[in-house]
């Protein structure tokens, strides 16, 4: 059982943390055994767009709906090229198109990081955020109205679908049931979004009856990013909608001390397309080219992507090899107050893979 | 000048920490000569409600509508009132119906309250959240279709105009020209909710070319959320849509160690129509009724109604004297590791005023 996975690096420090990742998951593959192709595509870039006058080519699914998985790693230079032609053409494009509609985002404070939390040590932080992927407030319908004028307006839907939030739903009640703590907190704001969010809320009540095994809560967004830090212990299994899950998969690493080692799965759970693993950070142009760039999100979001491929030891050992890595001063990347260049970081991660 | 201000106390602990923000306002009126009239209204609570089937009386707007400011405790029981009855038939309709479309809310780490972040002391965190508080995500349009089947689809509209827009940044531009820093963020999401979003920053581009003197940048708010905990000493005035600025005026007094301290300014800048004050937290039926709630929320609130009633020196005497008390373990309440009850607190500011 050969893997075949789509390579896509894109821009800015995606191009220099997709090499380490790719390192750590030829080391994996090598040490446990596993036959990997890796398909490198050039598109979902600035260069690319540059070259093409867009940011994929006609048959981009042909070319890599085809794969087990897609290995991502950042898209977007706003000098350059404007948002909505390059994160719309590519990487959200990828998540609706290929129906991705689970975004699993583990937060976890990890050994050798510190966190801006004051006293948090690991085990204190660790927990999933399920975002939904497809719908809600990531909206194209809307417009504008008189425009240029005194009384312009513009509008946008948020637009919420029985079988879009059930599924996120479903998705994360499962995943609360597989943990030791089967609890669940729901991310709500029914009290000021006063349409779309009880709805998301009676939908949770709703799915909660069928899963009795599992305690669950909601707080209100704002209450809810307030907790983060004050009691990030409290939680386990984080689902919220496409925005809310935005915020919560920044600020949530954030308070493991950085987002430049969280990774990031975009999830079709029925397979009929392939899924996506990225780091939740982005292209970070204004450290670009520097080499400095932190690879540990790229290369857990490769370890996400083994386990979701099945291979649940190798990507273990991974998180095993980051932990290891993390926790000395001389590997780790300097933003993280360590010694090490990416590559540095990168090598030494595949280096206790192998050794593992 | 005598001053006639309408009081509110409303729900749960707005009933308890009201009459210490009214001690503490007479203590100032005492000391400096002020003449304040108070008049106390009981709608805007569950009891109205219960009595009268309704949060407010037909004629709400002749009682208040003509007092200089509304003096605001709490509203909500989410237990006995769906929050659409009680908050958008009390808050969130004085906030619209007066036209109080700015919501400003100081965060500021104090003396003797411990922040959650590691390391960071009073003069690290001290800046403003300007909130829009009328537009925005807090639409009442949208609605459902084919409800209850497996097709049924929920829609809400965020509804951002250019009068709407242009008239908080304004203000936030303004503000932030008075503080010794001259500088503004704005939050935004533009690379994701791309209707909206970038309409707001393009009016942002817009309003900054008349205020050459104010720096400004922009973040995404999933990142901005991240650099509230990582690097809150960068912000100085953060301005906002209506549910950004809801978010962030949450996070941004945890990070100051509570909320429970963190007042809220519904300001009508017009002066058209009374501007209301009240703390940003919320009526806490879980604590109700046992004489323990924070009311330096409620008494900072008063400071900032003060203040925008002409009263600055008076203000500023309320400010430093909530310094003074939270700087005493005696005097604090539990909620910040202290021994007070909320009538001890509350007492103690005033006495402190009245030495001031
Ligand atoms: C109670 C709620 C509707 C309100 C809001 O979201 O505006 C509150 O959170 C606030 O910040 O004043
Ligand atoms: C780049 C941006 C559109 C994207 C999002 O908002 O989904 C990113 O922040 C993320 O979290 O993957």
């Amino acid at each position: 059982n050969a893997l075949k996975i789509a390579v896509i690096a894109g821009d800015g420090i995606g191009k220099e943390v997709m090499p380490e990742g790719l390192r750590v998951l030829r080391a994996a593959a090598e040490r446990f055994g596993l036959d990997i192709t890796f398909d490198e595509f050039p598109f979902s870039s600035w260069d690319y767009y540059e070259q093409h006058g867009r940011m994929l080519p006609v048959d981009w699914k042909d070319q890599i709906g085809g794969h087990d998985a897609i290995y991502f790693g950042a898209v977007g230079w706003p000098e350059k090229i404007a948002d909505h032609v390059s994160l719309w053409g590519s990487l959200l494009l990828f998540r609706r198109e290929f129906d991705q509609y689970v975004n699993l985002r583990p937060v976890r404070l990890m050994p050798g990081v510190p966190s801006p939390l004051a006293g948090r040590k690991p085990g204190d932080i660790d927990f999933y955020v399920v975002r939904e992927n497809t719908e809600g407030e990531y909206s194209s319908i809307g417009g504008r109205m008189f425009e240029g004028t005194e009384r312009e307006v513009v509008v946008q839907e948020t637009v919420m679908s029985r079988v879009g939030v059930d599924r996120i739903l479903r998705f994360a009640f499962e995943l609360a049931r597989r943990t030791p703590k089967k609890h669940l907190t729901s991310a709500t704001k029914s009290n000021g979004i006063a349409i779309t969010m009880p709805y998301w809320d009676e939908r949770v009540e709703a799915m909660a009856k069928h899963y009795p095994d599992v305690k669950w809560d909601k707080y209100h967004i704002d209450i809810l990013t307030a907790h983060f830090v004050l009691n990030p212990q409290r939680f386990n299994v984080v689902v919220a909608s496409n925005l809310f899950g935005d915020i919560l998969s920044d600020l949530g690493p954030a308070c493991t001390g950085t987002i430049g080692i969280a990774p990031s799965g975009n999830i079709n759970p029925a397979g009929d397309f392939p899924s996506l693993f990225e780091p939740v950070h982005g292209s970070a142009p204004d450290i670009a080219g520097q080499g400095i760039a932190n690879p540990v999100g790229q290369i857990w979001a490769g370890a996400m992507m083994l386990d979701h491929l099945g291979h649940a030891q190798a990507a273990a050992a991974i998180v095993r090899a980051i932990e290891e890595v993390l926790a000395q001063k001389p590997l780790r990347t300097r933003d993280l107050g360590g010694l090490a260049d990416t590559e540095t970081c990168g090598a030494a991660i595949a280096d206790a893979v192998a050794r593992s």
